[in-house]
Parts: C-alpha cells; sequence; structure tokens
C-alpha cells in the first residue's frame, strides 16, 4: 500500500488566491492521496475476496455513517444564513430522508444490508457497530458544528470522487457477489447525486473564500474529511481482516 | 484475546436503586470486560515485545489523549453549579497543567516520550498522531459536553483499574526498556493521584443517581469510556504492529 506522509500546507497570508482550477486541482489532490478509494479493504472487495461476513461487517459499519449524512447536512443547513444556500443544500436532507416519490439512501442502505443477510433490526439500531466507527463519524460532526460554514461545505467534497468508485464497485459485486445484485439501488442513485452536490460545493468554495488562508482550510477540512473515512476501513480491516480482531462488544463474524 | 459482546443493559425504570458496593461491583465488571489492560498491544509490551519505534507512536499518539485531559476537566468544571464539587474537581487540572510546585502530567509525559527519543516540539504538536486516535480522543470530549454532568463524572472512571495497570506497566518496563527508565514520573505521580479521583468520582455518582437507570447510563459512560481507551491501542496496532499500515500522513517508524 503506497501511503505519502503529507504535513498540512498552509499558505502565507500574503499569498494569491487560487484561481477555480488551481483550486479544483488542490481538492483533486487530496483525493489521489488519501481517498478511501486505494484502501487495502476496497482493493480486497475489488479483487472478490471479501467473505460475507465481512461484507455484513462493512454493510452495517457503513450504516452508521449512512445514518448521520442527513443530520451532518441538516446542521450545514442550520448554520447557512442563505435562503438560496439553504435551498440548494436541502437536497441532500431528501436524498437521504427520501420523500413522497423517493425510498431515500438510508432505507436503500438498508436493503443493501439484507441482501448481505444482516437483519434490518440489527443494522437500524446499529447493534455491534465498532466504537471506532462512531468516534470517526462522529467527528464529521463535530467538523460541520466548530469549523466555519466554508469548512463544513468543503468536507463534503469527498463526493468529487465517489461516482469513479461507486461504478468500479458496482460492477465489481455484481461480479464477484452476485447476490448482492438485488441490493445496488443506494449505488445507483449516488452516482448522479453526487456529482451535483459536489459540482455545487465546489463553486460555493470558491465564491465564498476570500483569502488563500481560507481556501487552505477547504482544502483542510476535505483531507480531514478523507481520514475520517479511511479510518472507518482501517477499523474494519483490524477487526474483520487481519488480525481480526474485533473489540469488546462488536459484531462478531461467527455469530452469524 | 478472549472478548466478550455484550449489549448494554438497561434496567426497567422501576428496578431499585444499586447499593454503593453494587454500584461498585458493576463498574469493576466493566472494567473486567473492557478495560486495555487486556489489550494486545499492552500485552505486548508487557512481554518486552515492542520495538522503539513502536514505544514511539504509542507515546506519541497517547501525547494526544493526555493533552485533552485538562480540557475535558475544564468543561466538567463548567458545568458543575456547585463551589464545593468544582474545588475537588479542580484538583485533576492542576495534576495535568501543573502550578508552582510541580511541572503537571503533561509535561511529565513529553518527558516519556523524550525518553523514548522523540523531538517534543513534535509531540506537543501532535504531528503524524493518527486520525483514528483524534477521533475517539475527541468523542471523550463530546461525552463530556454532551451528556449529564453525571455521566461526564463517570466517564472519568477508568481511574478505578489505571493503578493496578500502572504498577504492573512501571515494572516492565524498568524491565524490557531500561532506556524509558528516566522518562517514568508521570506513571509515578498518576499512582496517587488516581485512586484518589476515583473514589471521589465513584461517590459522586452514588449519591447523585436519583434513580436506577441513571445509574445504568453512569455504568454505560464508563463502558464508552473505555471504548475510547482501546479503539487508540487498536489504531496503534493495526498502524504499527499487524498489518502495519498507518495511514496517509501518519508518523512512520522508518522516518526515525
Amino acid at each position: 500500500m503506497a501511503v505519502h506522509p503529507v504535513e498540512a500546507e498552509s499558505a502565507a497570508p500574503a499569498s494569491p488566491l487560487l484561481s477555480l482550477e488551481e483550486l479544483r486541482a488542490a481538492f483533486h489532490a487530496v483525493g489521489e492521496e488519501r481517498y478511501h478509494h486505494r484502501h487495502p479493504f476496497h482493493l480486497l472487495m475489488h479483487e472478490g475476496k471479501l467473505s460475507r461476513g465481512q461484507l455484513q461487517a462493512w454493510a452495517l459499519n457503513r450504516y452508521y455513517y449512512q445514518s448521520i449524512i442527513p443530520i451532518k447536512d441538516s446542521i450545514i443547513l442550520s448554520r447557512g444564513p442563505d435562503p438560496v444556500f439553504r435551498r440548494a443544500w436541502r437536497k441532500r436532507v431528501v436524498d437521504h430522508d427520501g420523500d413522497a416519490t423517493s425510498e431515500g439512501g438510508i432505507k436503500r442502505w438498508i436493503k443493501l444490508a439484507e441482501a448481505t443477510g444482516l437483519d434490518a433490526a440489527q443494522v437500524r439500531a446499529s447493534r455491534g457497530t465498532l466504537p471506532a466507527t462512531r468516534f470517526a463519524v462522529n467527528e464529521y460532526l463535530n467538523i460541520v458544528r466548530n469549523r466555519s460554514l466554508l469548512e463544513a461545505v468543503a468536507s463534503s467534497l469527498t463526493e468529487l470522487f465517489s461516482a469513479k468508485l461507486i461504478t468500479l464497485r458496482v460492477e465489481k459485486l455484481r461480479q464477484f457477489y452476485p447476490w448482492l445484485s438485488n441490493g445496488l439501488d443506494y449505488f445507483e442513485a449516488r452516482l448522479y447525486q453526487a456529482p451535483e452536490d459536489a459540482m455545487f460545493a465546489v463553486n460555493y468554495v470558491f465564491d465564498n473564500a476570500k483569502t488563500r488562508v481560507e481556501q487552505e482550510l477547504a482544502v483542510q477540512a476535505l483531507r480531514d474529511k478523507c481520514d475520517i473515512l479511511w479510518a472507518q476501513l482501517d477499523a474494519l480491516y483490524f477487526a474483520y481482516v487481519q488480525p481480526g480482531w474485533p473489540p469488546p462488544g462488536a459484531f462478531r463474524m461467527e455469530d452469524q
């Protein structure tokens, strides 16, 4: 696994503002370096090497992340002073919680978890979720609560990278785990939702970062968000792949 | 490694209050099950099997935990309406931040980190700390901010178990890593500080939990705190023992 130690870059206050293209390039450089498409757990998944129990552990733990997404977007809504911004951002809450015409992403994720063989009630209660999953995901809430609105918006920008990963994942899940095929609606929906959301957020950051320092803070927020995703897969790998030690109280594969 | 899956117990509202001895026994049962004295990283440490680089990773990451302890105790101070309570709790902030007569626990931890060969400035800046360490430790701040004062106090009760672990650790560190011997002041001080603090906190919880449900919430807070400590060692083990994959940007042993 290639990983690169990188210090948070900080620009001198007088540094010139990045252009839209430079800012976009800075975001993509973060993704190349630390988005979780490179994580060994995903590599195993895409090589067809995960067991059903390991996919259950993934679906169960990732549910906790899915379940807080509309909460973190509601926090961002609550901090947005502008009705136009809130109307645009509101779409995200609808995408995940659903409305009269759509069941929403959380319900779709439960269908995926059920396709792995998990019980929906266990998933909804996040029973057996790794503490490390909760800690990482709760940090996402800390970020959108405690940093500037600009950084909160920027932390969503892993959506710049998700469509490519999801396209690959759906292909590999169908190929190697065909018994999961009727649980993939979540990903189909995200394929068109995420790029729209990312475009809005990139433009928002560019329009609202008035100094280079603010632009760098936005890039750092994306870096921190990538770490949140990465840490979730580290915890899954440690508990369920190698050495395979779930902490006290967590989901155990042999229980299934 | 023996771990036991345990559901959070919940008592019916009408359940009788636990006596002081029963409450203390409930706390100790949590410790037996999930305090980090059983964690494989500590077992390796106590068998003399950690390298200097692994001990550096431990000292660096654990510093982040040490550095937020007086912050979490200041949050608890800020929530305590009673001057008598605050006078008692204030001791903890002094123990870690120091005063005219004592350098305090944070400085002592830096001396330990220096004894491993780390640079004090890197440690103070928490440069290279694992994101998973930050997430787990920040959850401790979430708990003392967001739960009841009773639960915030109860989350400190890992101090019930620490003296025994520290006694063993100091003996094993002197035996297997004699080059660390002049960095152990932190532990010597904790040996008498922690039991005093734990006695106060147990009595506070017993005196202030008015229902069995409140007592169970206090026990759950201790369980969650144990998970915070455990997750820090899981992350260290994953990054620096097996499989040995530090995430992007984290401290790397070969850099030393």
